[in-house]
């Protein structure tokens, strides 16, 4: 038997007997000849036969043996004639819409409902290779820069971001939670690697039901030690969001072409305005004065997306020195102007996309930031204990993958770009 | 101020002034100098200080600047002289062992309890150094052969595995579990992507307190369509296993000289032998007889694997057609002797480390199969709704990363190649 080559592979194979495999994405029988459409993990490519196939209905896999010759009216520039049909498995049941057709009918609940068919239609299933390969650009480029890749428990005695929203599970007769982030590994571990990431899901319990809440989402953790400030951390991520991009253009370049996307430049330095300045440039611009306030209005991101793209340039920009009171109680004040962080949050075209920042280092000072709060420290005594036994300068930021995968390709809601959501409602499949 | 350097780069710096930054991993005062030896992500260095350095306890976090010369006395052959010393961050505590010694003392519960400290000595770092760089390879071999990485919910609605082990969640308020194994969606995502693989945390409320047992641990899971049999699964995982050890030859070198371990080759095709002939092999030399049993036995299992490397000089073996009444419902049974299934177990030095076969593909050999078992189909709705609308021939295989790591750098216990182990008893730090 001949080895089987991929759809996007026929024109290399002109003039030849080749075997491909795939799903019948569609048929139309004519008169005297049929076209059956085969749908491969590469593309499309058009079966030439000289008698109608029967029974076979869309969704059929099947495996064509059959001559490979050049046609500028095919997909591809190349068809099959001559071909040899077996089926290899035969659907039971038709899926709820058309997958052959250029853009899936059906409402999101419906399609979410039959993701494992719905996924097969080439728009549906181009985010998610947008998405690995931004995954595979952020690894390489935190691998280049010395970062070690960890995996981190998520099942955890106590929940540090915040009481609220997390899921409870029963530990073999025990309480215990799920890891609302691996933050207080991940900073455990500068302590071992200087560098860590980790890609790994994390849980949140919610009670949302927006566009853009979900009850697990896939998160890209970096933390690094021996910092100056949160400044040395954006210089991380900058070089985190080139690589991505990068690995998107290079490895989902039919999956980009496909949804007609451009893949936007991350600027060398990305342009950073301090939370203050932006509240001042808000209150000059656009009438309101969001002065006093503590953290930025939906509103006034877009406005400051636009204005980077109007002064800078850049589709990209970093919000630096967040007040103290909005941020969680690990935050390094900035000690010039300790009401204010050493954080940031980086806007994606006017949405925010990222959160990070210096983190405390000091035994003392998480005592007294819980202290400050009215936090008992027991209950934070296995994250403390870390910080015992000398932990350098450090800070990190995490990237929400779908959430940054919606805002690359567009999707009006992230369980567009989630393989098989969780939200409030959703559990299966 | 000067960029910093890591340990390992003195000797390219000879003569110049240089900035390192570390941990004080130990020192030793004498009458007219004193060594202080730094410890970074790369290693150690020996500072010279003519003055003895007040009050820094081991585990002070520093940043020197002195003048690096060359010593092959020093570790790694040079060391810094003329320091400035600045402290960057005291321990409030030492850990309860000492870091500099060789080996850790105590015992593992206590390395465990203090895991951030312990994880510091660099030999029982070392593990998860390789570890990484085995991940690494994993997905440059999987990369390579068009497969696409995804990330898949880990809460489910029921258990696909085994009804019992798993743990249950309050999921706003419905019931709902962690989910032992991406077996599902990677089988479901096969007719989408083709070819798929997942690096994350799988779940198993295993009441066993052993050391092998772990309540989280990481899969590295793969799944393929369009296979003819169980071998084309084999053959990848050929691939996978051979980037892995590649990549540990090339990425972790430092951490497996210093655990003193060879890097075992891995065949370019790993000796293959069927159950029935293992249990033949096992009845003809070891004076016992297992034919007719339905598993191979622990003390079977390290005879087969001395077997292959005295018959074959191979460290593996793969072992296949698995009795069927001992594997999961959707395993492929052998057409030609349906009491044995499309399945193997990959054999490390003789212990199991990988299993994996060709999975059913078609809607009515599932009804049938969960029949045979006296099962409800309707319990299994959703994965069975994933077959009704054509799916090709597949199989796929997962290997435990932590066990792998065990195995491979011959820990005794699996807790010591997992960060920040989740066991019956255990749930911190």
């Amino acid at each position: 038997m001949i080895s089987r080559i991929l759809a996007a592979d026929l024109p290399a194979h002109a003039g030849r007997r080749v075997r491909l495999a795939g799903w019948l994405h569609r048929r139309r029988d004519l008169k005297s000849v049929s076209f059956l459409v085969l749908r491969d993990r590469s593309g499309l490519a058009q079966i030439v036969l000289r008698e109608p196939l029967p029974e076979a209905a869309e969704e059929t896999v099947l495996a064509v043996t059959g001559t490979v010759v050049l046609n500028d009216q095919a997909p591809g520039g190349a068809e099959v004639t001559d071909p040899e049909v077996e089926v290899l498995s035969a659907p039971v049941a038709p899926p709820p819409f058309d997958l052959y057709r250029p853009v899936v009918g059906g409402t999101l609940p419906t399609i979410l409902d039959h993701a494992p068919a719905a996924l097969r239609h080439p728009r549906l299933r181009a985010p998610f290779e947008i998405a690995a390969a931004a995954v595979a650009g952020f690894r390489a480029a935190l691998d280049g820069l010395g970062f070690v890749e960890t995996s981190t428990p998520k099942i955890v005695a106590s929940a540090t971001e915040s009481g609220a929203n997390v899921f409870g599970i029963d530990y073999f007769g025990r309480p215990a939670f799920l890891a609302q982030s691996p933050q207080f590994f991940k900073q455990a571990l500068v302590g071992v690697f200087e560098r860590v990431y980790e890609v790994g899901p994390v849980f949140r319990a919610e009670p949302h039901d927006t566009a853009r809440h979900l009850a697990q989402y896939t998160s890209l953790d970096a933390e690094l030690g021996f910092v100056e400030d949160h400044r040395d951390v954006m210089a991380v991520l900058t070089a985190a969001l080139t690589g991505m991009h990068a690995s998107v253009a290079e490895r989902a370049g039919s999956a980009t072409a496909l949804l007609e996307l451009d893949v936007p430049e991350v600027p060398g330095e990305i342009p950073s305005i301090h939370f203050a300045e932006a509240q001042e440039l808000v209150a000059r611009h656009t009438g309101e004065d969001p002065r006093g306030e503590p953290d930025l209005a939906p509103a006034h991101e877009r406005f400051l997306g636009e204005w980077a793209r109007r002064e800078h340039g850049s589709e990209f920009l970093f919000v630096t020195g967040y007040p103290m009171v909005k941020r969680p109680f690990y935050t390094h004040p900035d000690p010039e102007r300790p009401e204010f962080s050493r954080s940031f949050d980086l806007l994606f075209r006017g949405l925010e996309l990222v959160t990070g920042g210096q983190r405390l280092h000091r035994h003392a000072d998480y005592l007294a930031a819980l202290a400050a709060r009215g936090e008992d420290p027991e209950a934070y005594g296995g994250y403390l204990a870390a910080f015992a036994h000398g932990m350098p300068p450090h800070g990190g930021f995490a990237i929400g993958l779908e959430r940054w995968t919606a805002r690359f390709t567009g999707a009006a809601n992230v369980r567009q770009t989630t393989l098989f959501p969780r939200d409030l409602h959703r559990l299966t499949p």
